[in-house]
């Protein structure tokens, strides 16, 4: 009976990993129905289903981007869960606050699949869509900075060069977010060009987690 | 073979809280689909996507206090279930019947975004949203009542001091919901305002459980 | 590495019931979606949100009747999945069969919600949602005779006698739901009450399962 | 604690089974939102429902096969994954593909429904459901290649035969979706029979597994 007294007091992540795996598989299969059917006989004009199909290629890019995006952010969720080792009240709401951000990316997604091929329109788009990019990746740090803030809830015995690399990965990703969206203001198909490349370059393996060597004497301590 | 006899006798929570966890995770995530793609040209008018987007405000500040509302719930769902040991047809009923609320916030949270900003009507999107809040609280606290009574699910080591303190807080909160409800006949604003600073004073940790120090001789002779 | 042959070669119901589970908390979420938010300048006349909401209530009595419809399900899926020990291809597909029927029910409960107060079409209305109560009932019954044919899923110790009072619980309320259809043909209202009176019936917690006494000397043999 | 490092070295495919399950489950249930309620008054023509839920014969048909392909897809993933044995970052992206493919599903169905019954149109709503078949046919197989080439990721004890018929039979059936493919733009109906003869047989159970006698002398070096 005494055993049953630790989960108690220190949460574990296993609930949380299980609650934002469904959240992230299900906002990532929500995407699907920002495509609607297209219909042909709109405003007095009519269209071959063939021709309709082919000018939703918007929707499918938009549609491709963002669940590569989804994707990558389960991926990489995953791969940080294993450094973390415990969870508290505040990580669990910052992580509900990270999960917020990628639940709304499916309208973003949306509003860019439609107003892309407005030349008036585009660049307000591809400026929602940029900062919808940005918010995830402003909440990820947020929860790495919580959580690594001298060793709060991640391992231990990470080594101190490797968190701090994270941290000065996160925060260089961010800075390549806002980037893009400043230069939405300015350039609507070069920001989504940037955003693109930033996709692919998040497709690299996530660096493998480096630990001390041996536990320090004051470790021992404790 | 022998062991395999108990899980039959008395239902653990395992299943019950995945499937909670999946009911929290999908109404969570349909809350984007209520913001809907603004349409440029309607009703004779064309306006800028900038300031479309911009109208929607009421939709962002539904989908934020909607999406935190159900984090917190999913929170204090993971925090009470550490609390009950083991299930019954009732509990699972009455979970069902939780669930059933929760997930029926999308559509207030959706009226709330439609109508907040026509004067005549705001009051009522109001109340009906206030009403979206009442009910999960009150199908919390009958699973609360039927668990908790002469601890029928709950943990047997749990102090009753603390037993009590919960079924308080519970009331306490249901009061409140009921009185941002009331208040929202009279005044639409001041009501959404309660819920606001009653969702901001959930954000806060719950209270740590308390166990009594050793079992009492009644429990040993169990 | 001998050890880890065996789950290869009989399939645990591990997975089966995780992707069961997540097919009714979303079949069962989705549910909300299928209450639009009303419009009140429609057809050249103007309506309060209040009255529009009210004439809603078609749409959260069939809400609620298809919520606990699924919940009742979900609980005896858990229940009877305890009684199941082992799955094979065909069961596995009898189970993708069941949930295809249960992921069917929000389309009558739209049309139900839509067409209840039309006097013309309502006898049409319930008769498609009772024909949707009936589908999953019938695959139900089907994943149940395959998997109690000689004991071939079920557990072996389960007492006979139990096995078949299932089988006469379970062709009686098919035989229930199609009683209702029937029905439903000649008197819309009539059948809606008795599948309303069907649905609370299924309250009841299901009966305990009962075991044989020891196994028999023919068991002890395999 | 020097257990707990194993799992960092090599990921286990635990949790990318259950986010699969996630969007397996979620794509399948979302198929049914394609069917829409039938309006009767439209274009100012006036419908019995009764006749207007038999005009919607091409939306259940498609619910139906969609709903099969996705379900032994789900069954196919629960098969294959017993014989991967980890996974790693490429694999992780191939499956993140694989699902990309099939949450794409619900786009053709939708278009299926709508446009069989338009004898102009119905050849191109054919082509497109092909090759919404075919895209994750070919997903799967590169993700078989990549795990199975030199027994990267797949258990070393599979006998080289039996991984090699898996390849086989994967080559075999995109084959077989590519040639129904092509034969939409030609013949649209022929084209969709093949397609549902296709399914049917993938109703049939998966070989299975052959492993080798004993590991060779080779194995028993590393």
């Amino acid at each position: 009976m005494e055993q049953r007294e630790e989960p108690q007091e220190e949460l574990s992540t296993q609930r949380i990993e299980a609650f934002s795996d469904g959240v992230f598989a299900i906002a990532i299969t929500l995407l699907i129905l920002e495509i609607k059917i297209p219909h042909l006989h709109e405003g007095g004009e009519t269209r071959r289903l063939a021709s309709a199909l082919y000018l939703l290629w918007p929707a499918y890019g938009a549609y491709i981007l963002s669940f590569v995006t989804v994707g990558i952010y389960w991926a990489n969720h995953n791969f940080v869960f294993k450094l973390y080792q415990r969870t508290d009240h505040v990580f669990n709401l910052l992580n509900v606050l990270f999960l917020m951000c990628v639940s709304f990316l499916p309208f973003p997604t949306a509003v860019l699949a439609e107003y892309l091929t407005e030349p008036e329109e585009k660049h307000t788009a591809v400026s929602l869509y940029a900062f919808g990019l940005l918010l995830p990746a402003v909440a990820w740090l947020m929860m790495w900075l919580y959580a690594s803030y001298r060793y709060r809830l991640i391992e231990r015995r990470l080594d101190p060069g490797f968190v701090q690399l994270l941290t000065w990965q996160y925060l260089f990703s961010i800075s390549l977010y806002l980037g893009a969206w400043l230069v939405s203001f300015w350039n609507g198909p070069i920001s989504l060009a940037l955003m693109i490349v930033l996709t692919l370059l998040y497709l690299l393996p996530p660096k493998k987690p480096v630990y001390r060597r041996a536990p320090s004497a004051e470790e021992r301590m404790n």
